[in-house]
């Protein structure tokens, strides 16, 4: 065995382990009994400390220092576990033990601060993660930007001087299309109740009409859906709600992006670092266009109209026109999670200005409110009602993910570049969407983007797929195209 | 911290993996995409060696050789440990991965054999395993009895000199009883058919009237019932039959006597060599009191008639004295798991005398079937019809498990103890059992047996609980009792 074989073997083996840890944590918000949290976290404990000794095992330093790569792929492979060994060894242990530990007290006093609206319960120990975030960026950054070297956990190669190019053309023109989208009265919303077992029918046919194997994966409830695995083994999650089903469908369709990205991975990197998907970013950008280019258009909604009808009967809307307006209403609130598509990048750019500024220390975490509540009447036009509804809403700066909001509007950016590429690509997109049929564009993002893996960087994955470098302008065209029709003002 | 407490911390966090592992077998058989079986195999593979590694971790040596222990307690955790490691050490390491590759196929050949009725297809294999596992016995032996070796590994400090002493008090009069019994007309089954969700909610019903923790625990269907985990996560799988009721109901009792004992163990042996049950035969023998004594009491059957009539409707049985009978009906079959109460042990007696002496080389594997023919027919009274309902029904021998057979009847034997002690402390039980009342002796057997967990040795549990040395007598003339009344001849 050469010493690259070697390398591969213990890295198999780790991928291997880690799969079975993101299973324990599957089967802790599906399948655990209640009574088992308390022991749970000791197997998880247990697990996370197997497979960190494994990612700090000095010989993976030796094998990674002689491995020789003998073509792209290796090349890849080496890049990532490089990446990943020289991340673990700039961080000091006890830095990473010590976060470890702040960020589940955090996360708990997140928890109850939100539950009471009380932003200076919450404010004292958000301050001590930003001190500690704040040390392993300077870490990880050796003298570059902090921030940045955050973000590249999530996003490799992104920037903060790129996203700020991205989002300062994002930003005036969703500002001035959200004003227009709601200038008038608000759009009509569904009515009626919705049975939640038959909501998991149509979310189990939905999953198969975008193409997700059902047998390598499954479909349960959760409080919140997520997608979970790699490989042949790729779990989702939904939720149902009896009058909100379109909460059900657009979180299994979402995930399902999310799960085809993971299952149409090239077999032959199975168990490998590039047999998962490249970023936070792309990763977003499959479940983006899976919910919205393809599952919010006007075409599918006319199919799916039908398919609620014949799953649920009537439901109060008059014909395929006005299900997609309902389906694509825009409408004041507060959750980023219950937004829709004018408003979500609005929501993300907000989070990664004060975050941004959290890092650099130029905002403390007891200013936190008043920025966050300044910043948010400024871009949705109305005031935060109460901290749960603002500042307080996302879990994330708890437990310590700073430089992952991001993510989610780049995923919506690449979504747009996709589309573009895609439309282009598929002349007759149109009528297969009309008839349910999404066997096309699935295709066509399975062999553009999903089964190369880690293969390349996730900008590059984007580039060429579409054949040209990512940036806004296709989302904001599609975005006000799509919105200035349904809200022409 | 001491040397015994660097000991236990190093234990502590084997046996939460173990219990990791212990979950991705369940989920295996209750929740995992069909797709995913070599993945699986690999993810399981890993852990595996993760836990090998710990087990044989020479760190654990040496800390066994210096640990010193403050009470019985820790003298107890250091035995069960010392018992682990000494046997670890004992076979060498190519000979338990020849053992793990070969049982592995074995088992397929078995599959394929008994799928076609095709002994000659699994005899040289099963030659293969024996020659292997005759290695394994000698490395563990020492130069003492090779079977004994391999009975160790299920039930310390059980020796075949005990058991054949006991089984040559059982098999004579279990023989005259099943011929007593089989002597004239077949006893009525139950006819109908059965909606089997109403069967799961029966189920979940029935486990909780028999104490098991549904808060630490879950019921799942599966192809083989079986009970998972320790402490806080204890599942437990059955399976329904749209014409047989009584597999489901059986079955789930079984696996909650299982469950329960693992749930009932002293909270501070958590995650210790001591918070499992002690032995096979002492985790037999709770499974089958909550079955049989418990379970299939006329008292207890009362009870569940009514029960199943409210659930199923009429079922066609004229009273409860009816249904007695048929719960207990002895009936002719072939298959050990199919079997009654009087005909159980005859099989596992049969297989104990085989394996014996497929062990000493007294028997060789091309005349296992001859030899379970012959034996069948005198201990049954009817011939064996064909080689899947024979010497190739069972896995065990495939995947390498002699010395496991005489577990079984061990746990009848002791149940039939435990329930003479118990019927002493309380004179109330029948009127509670007929009540559907078991929170009585389910309380009994926590306090006498389940909450020591391995604290103290198998026959010592029986012996403590009972107040005398554990033997046969106490089954058999609860069986001559039971069985004589119904079937009076």
């Amino acid at each position: 065995m050469s010493t690259y074989d070697d390398l591969m073997a213990h890295e198999r083996e780790t991928q291997a382990l880690s799969q079975v840890a993101g299973r324990l944590g599957w089967d802790q918000e599906t399948m655990m009994p209640r009574g088992a949290a308390h022991q749970r976290a000791e197997e998880s404990g247990a697990m996370q400390a197997v497979i960190h000794a494994r990612r700090t095992d000095l010989r993976r330093g030796e094998w990674l220092a002689k491995a020789e790569a003998a073509d792209d792929v290796a090349r890849a492979q080496l890049r990532h576990i490089r990446r990943d060994y020289d991340r673990l060894c700039r961080v000091p242990g006890d830095l990473a033990v010590a976060l470890a530990r702040l960020t589940s007290r955090a996360q708990g006093e997140w928890a109850e601060a939100r539950a009471n609206d009380d932003v200076t319960r919450f404010a004292p120990v958000l301050a001590e993660v930003i001190a500690l975030k704040r040390q392993e960026a300077a870490a990880l950054a050796e003298g570059g930007d902090l921030y940045d070297a955050l973000l590249e956990d999530y996003e490799p190669g992104m920037t903060s001087a790129l996203l700020d190019e991205m989002f300062a053309v994002l930003r005036p023109r969703l500002v001035d299309l959200r004003a227009q989208a709601l200038a008038g009265a608000e759009a009509p919303a569904l009515a009626g109740q919705y049975d939640e077992s038959a909501q998991m029918r149509l979310a189990r046919d939905l999953a198969q009409v975008f193409g997700y194997d059902g047998t390598r994966g499954r479909l349960d409830k959760a409080v919140h859906p997520f997608s979970s695995g790699s490989g042949d083994d790729v779990r989702i999650t939904t939720r149902t709600s009896t009058v909100d089903p379109f909460n059900c469908i657009y979180s299994t369709i979402h995930e399902v992006g999310h799960a085809c990205y993971e299952q149409a991975i090239d077999p032959a990197y199975a168990l490998s670092p590039l047999g998962q998907g490249v970023s936070m970013g792309v990763h977003e950008s499959q479940s983006r266009i899976y919910e919205n280019q393809l599952g919010r258009s006007a075409a599918f909604c006319g199919w799916l109209f039908k398919r609620m009808q014949s799953v649920f009967g009537d439901i109060g809307v008059a014909d395929g026109d006005a299900f997609y307006r309902i389906v694509n209403r825009v409408h004041r609130g507060y959750i980023r999670t219950e937004s829709d598509e004018v408003q979500y990048n609005l929501h993300i750019m907000l989070r990664y200005d004060l975050e941004r500024a959290l890092i650099s220390g130029d905002l403390q975490a007891g200013d936190l409110e008043a920025a966050w509540n300044d910043r948010f009447e400024v871009d949705f036009g109305y005031p935060v009602d109460r901290a749960s509804n603002g500042c307080l809403q996302d879990v994330h700066w708890s437990v310590g993910l700073f430089g992952y909001f991001p993510t989610y509007s780049l995923g919506n950016v690449y979504a747009g570049c996709l589309n573009k590429a895609m439309q282009a690509d598929l002349p007759g997109l149109e009528m297969d969407l009309a008839k349910g049929d999404l066997s096309a564009p699935t295709a066509w993002l399975r062999d553009k983007v999903q089964r190369h893996g880690g293969l390349y960087e996730p900008r590059e994955v984007i580039t060429r797929a579409c054949g040209t470098e990512p940036d806004a302008e296709p989302l904001l065209a599609y975005l006000e195209q799509k919105f200035a029709a349904l809200y022409p003002g």
